[in-house]
């Protein structure tokens, strides 16, 4: 449960106030998330969701919420920050800098099959195009450079087979730098859970409070990794029909350059890595406060030794 | 039927390319509307309305679509645009300026009660609230500029009753000028055919193509003189109740100041008196190549003569 800050319902009404979209009708705990605290809110005109940012660097707040309402407005389906009377899609509520959300409707599927990977890809491509004329500029606060902080914060408390797994990956990704790979904003943790179906299409895509500015290239890394596994509990090798859905649905909307099909192996590791590490700091290093549950990281160590001896045979065979 | 001009669906298909609205799944011509060319669109992922601009000044179009995507951004059920590749709303398709928006759900009332006119009331104040940090400005282009224009026009084409009755109106107007109302975007134009209900609530506001900077009252004028009357044929006076029902949702949220109170009566007249000169215009001086069937001027005449009989009537008593 990831409620840290309780609204009231008499709260939550007067700060109603300050926007136009209705009266309070419901408010409701959300029990999903880790780093906000989040209700549903029904109202006279709509349903939204309320996130109070319990975390995230207040600098940060700006990129996302501009990111989701450019996005929004391009007709892409995710949550549209709701402006205030002063215009302002970022306030407070109870000392926490807040926004309210349009909540999507739909359900996430745990069990995407090559249908649901192509849209996905579709999706991705749409988001992508769309993210190209947002001009704000954030970059991906998990990228390399936070990388090479978690690994120095987690490196002590590994063995010493994780320890080399680690060095060896960091090694090996700063042999790549891809300045000439396309970037824009990118959503960067599009799990499945993060993506709303509803009658076969995907009806919202949410949690954009891990987007950045990175290479388009590894939010489809991401989403491979988790989407398009064999099977996530007894073989984590990439479903190469999945995969194929997944990457023709996007390039049919977006074509890949030769750059970016020789970079996918090495995006593919890099994206293991990115939350490899983070599941070893949350697990590890917990911070005061959470209350959820951490992953066991031992499913992206999982993960990155399988896309690193995949990407070696490449070059072995 | 209002389509003056034809697209079709693989010029359609071509033109979305410039979106990311997903693909097109079905294009239908739009019966209702006289300005614009309009098509029901649907692509994969969601409904949408394509408008062709026809005769609306080009100078005109950023206004009407900042505004309906200001007000969306606010919460307001208007048709939110769609901005393309590019980052405009604004696009041009078949030599015509062209916009896409969203669909709205619900169907407009013949016949509403006190409780849509409640509704109406709510949703006008939630409107004024939002458009006042709208930072753009179009003068109401059918304001008291425009009706002596249009009086001109129509004058010789009266006879003696209605050009005593609107050269009597036009000098009772101009003894009224109101710089201290508070003024902000309208809609100008809330008949009942431009609000969509659904479920008892306003699901919708359409058709944002005349609006302008004007006395926020002005709006509720124009709306008591379509929403309450007795009877739309026999009798046009105004329904005490609903006029009650609808002002009083509105001050609830935005309280009227003195003055507006006071103003009431002549703006009751002049949101007549716009609807008879414009009606007047389209049955006496139709347009080359519009298609629909004028509205009688009878019916808006008869409402001034009306509301002007009933304003006197407050210095009789």
């Amino acid at each position: 449960m990831s409620v840290y800050t309780l609204v009231s319902e008499s709260q939550l009404a007067e700060w109603l106030r300050n926007y136009s979209v209705g009266s309070l009708a419901a408010l409701e705990p959300v029990a999903a998330g880790i780093e906000n605290t989040n209700y549903f809110v029904t109202t006279t005109q709509g349903r939204y969701v309320l996130t109070l940012f319990e975390r995230l660097p207040a600098a940060e707040l700006p990129f996302y919420l501009g990111l989701m309402a450019h996005l929004a407005r391009h007709g892409i389906p995710c949550p549209a920050p709701m402006a205030d009377l002063s215009d302002q899609y970022l306030s407070s509520l109870n000392g926490k800098p807040a926004a309210l959300v349009t909540r999507l409707s739909g359900s996430s599927i745990e069990h995407p099959g090559v249908h649901e990977c192509a849209e996905l890809g579709a999706l991705l491509a749409r988001m992508h195009l769309a993210g190209r004329s947002y001009p704000e500029y954030l970059d991906n606060p998990r990228g390399p450079k936070w990388w090479r902080a978690a690994a120095r914060a987690v490196r002590p408390l590994l063995d010493a087979d994780a320890r080399a797994l680690l060095d060896e990956e960091l090694r090996f990704q700063a042999l790549y730098r891809f300045p000439d790979l396309p970037r824009g904003p990118v959503h960067a943790d599009l799990f499945r859970d993060n993506a709303l179906f509803e009658n076969g299409r995907i009806s919202g895509v949410i949690d954009f409070y891990f987007a950045g500015v990175d290479c388009l290239l590894f939010d489809l890394a991401v989403c491979a990794n988790d989407w398009c596994l064999v099977d996530a509990e007894r073989d984590r090798s990439l479903h190469p029909t999945r995969v194929r859905a997944l990457l023709q649905a996007y390039a049919a909307l977006r074509p890949f350059s030769a750059l970016e099909r020789g970079a996918w192996p090495v995006m593919l590791r890099a994206a293991a890595l990115r939350f490899w590490l983070s599941r070893l700091h949350d697990f590890h290093l917990p911070r005061a406060g959470v209350l959820v549950h951490a992953h066991d990281p031992a499913h992206f160590r999982d993960v990155l030794t399988l896309r690193a001896a995949a990407s070696e045979s490449l070059w072995v065979d």
